[in-house]
């Protein structure tokens, strides 16, 4: 495990970025005495904004939040940095890896805070698409008119459709009960297969073939060097015409031209977007331009008391730290 | 029963004003031949829309679609009328009931045909209020702003959340295994609760301190006598405050100027509704100026193939009606 320096009574110095109530920062302060709070000025909210470089971080024993990379791996005295986000692509390169490793930095995320609010997204997702709300939402159709008809003949029953979810860790575990009780046909599709998902599986060698067969591509994949563009021309090109896209994990797994040209086409019948490159996609990006593309700004793993459950689950770590248990989440060893 | 009208080898007369596609009228035509399908000029698509009458119902054994109730009652040989809806409200009259009583015929309904996609579109409602979708699919946030995190604070999990749902047959039946995969708190209403729903129910009794607690109430009632208004400035007082209320069953049951009201004080945080009085709901009606008031027009029975399963639902119970086993989704006995 490597947690090392919390034997005995030292005092350990937490540093936290993490923008909170003052209340919030009250719980994370009291849950972790008689260690003591570091708290920066300028406070993080996301690992995909810039923060500025603290000089508390390089006293500090623990992080959490969303420190500079370069900071953590300055920081002399730092045995465990927990980021506050559920991607960690700041802290995701060899570079860093080696360095964590070297060090003896354990980094865990907080992934588990947000797989509900992802799902739940996710859903949102799919049944607006089913039941077509942007256009019934806004439509005066009247009964049994042509456009009342054609509303109702292009809604469709999720019930019996198939979903391939792209990417299997705990998001789509989280989604797998509400397919399930809805009748879907779920596939997941993962590099290596396990073999213990409880649902069929598909790895590299046979995506094409999903691809082809759903009527709904999930994306939730994390980015990494081999994950990006994964969704491109090709990729499109495999999927079930009249099928429809999601992303809700990374924006740069996607290829957003190839995407833009397989909607123009309506090769896809539609896309819903929660992530893309950059963020927030300018105004005048050309998928903005698709009435068949659908965007939220990122806002897939947020709910209320979100802040809350994620220092709770920072002190749950934490107590883990103390007694030297494993640490929940763990994604550099 | 009193099917009647069945025996040897009579030749039936089927009336139906179902709007079809030719290919649809022809698996109707063969599914029922050797008895003889008989199709006016004018067809019905609603049972909302008014229809002309049609002299050749004056001929037939058996109606199958939305025609006018007076000529159903006044069609000599008439014994059976299928509602290629799943309301009725048109037939729902004790005068109606009384006269089709005493001349032996049976009414049913096409309730199953829509189920699942009403279930469905209830859950689309409470996903895109979970998830603000109205809102955030036309944000432009960037991660960590003011609107941003103002986005991800006020979305919510529906996990934990409680739902009461105000009717309970088939749709409400539907909505259970997602409502229990999403591990929200389910309670159902019904005047007379029997013991057999299989979660907990209140009837008329416990009506008040269900609507307390519920963060979500979802009306499904049907349209009659006792269900007009049943959603009164009363009712909308007694919800909890900042709970959602949804509506796809019919408009008449809600009073539209308290829920004006609920809305605009925000005792109650939304609305969702697919159904309105009158519908379409006119363009300047105060609902439509909420941006808490979100309305589609009567889709939420609509998908694709609908009429295909409305014609095989209906050519099932006609094979009942052949073989004089009792009828399914019987509304009039």
């Amino acid at each position: 495990m490597g947690n090392g320096g919390c034997s005995g009574m030292e005092t350990l110095r937490v540093f936290c970025d993490v923008q909170a109530s003052d209340d919030l920062l009250d719980l994370l302060r009291c849950g972790i005495a008689p260690h003591v709070l570091l708290t920066p000025q300028g406070a993080a909210t996301s690992v995909l904004a810039d923060v500025p470089t603290d000089p508390l971080l390089q006293e500090a024993d623990i992080a959490f939040g969303q420190p500079q990379a370069a900071d953590v791996l300055s920081a002399p005295r730092l045995k465990w940095l927990q980021v506050s986000s559920a991607g960690y692509t700041r802290y995701d390169t060899k570079d860093f890896r080696n360095q964590a490793v070297a060090k003896g930095l354990a980094v865990t995320n907080s992934s588990h805070v947000y797989d509900q609010a992802c799902a739940e997204h996710a859903l949102s997702f799919l049944f607006a698409q089913a039941r077509l709300l942007p256009e019934s939402l806004t439509s005066m159709a009247a009964n049994g008119d042509d456009e009342w008809l054609s509303l109702r003949g292009r809604s469709v029953l999720l019930q019996g459709q198939s979903v391939l979810l792209l990417g299997y860790g705990e998001i789509a575990k989280r989604m797998l009960p509400m397919l399930q009780a809805l009748q879907m046909d779920v596939t997941g599709y993962r590099r290596s297969p396990r073999g213990d998902e409880g649902i069929p599986m598909v790895g590299a060698a046979d995506l094409s073939a999903a691809l082809a067969s759903a009527d709904h591509v999930v994306n939730i994949l994390p980015e990494n060097p081999d994950s990006r563009s994964f969704c491109d021309a090709a990729f499109f090109s495999k999927m079930k015409p009249g099928s429809v896209f999601y992303n809700i994990g990374r924006g740069a797994t996607v290829d957003q031209t190839a995407l833009h040209e397989a909607l123009m086409q309506r090769h896809l019948q539609a896309a819903w977007l929660d992530v893309t490159s950059p963020e927030p996609l300018p105004g005048d990006h050309p998928l903005r331009e698709l009435s068949n593309c659908h965007i939220t700004p990122h806002v897939a793993g947020g709910f209320t008391l979100e802040t809350r459950v994620l220092i709770e689950h920072f002190l749950k770590n934490f107590r883990r730290y103390l007694e030297a248990q494993p640490l929940a989440n763990r994604v550099i060893y």
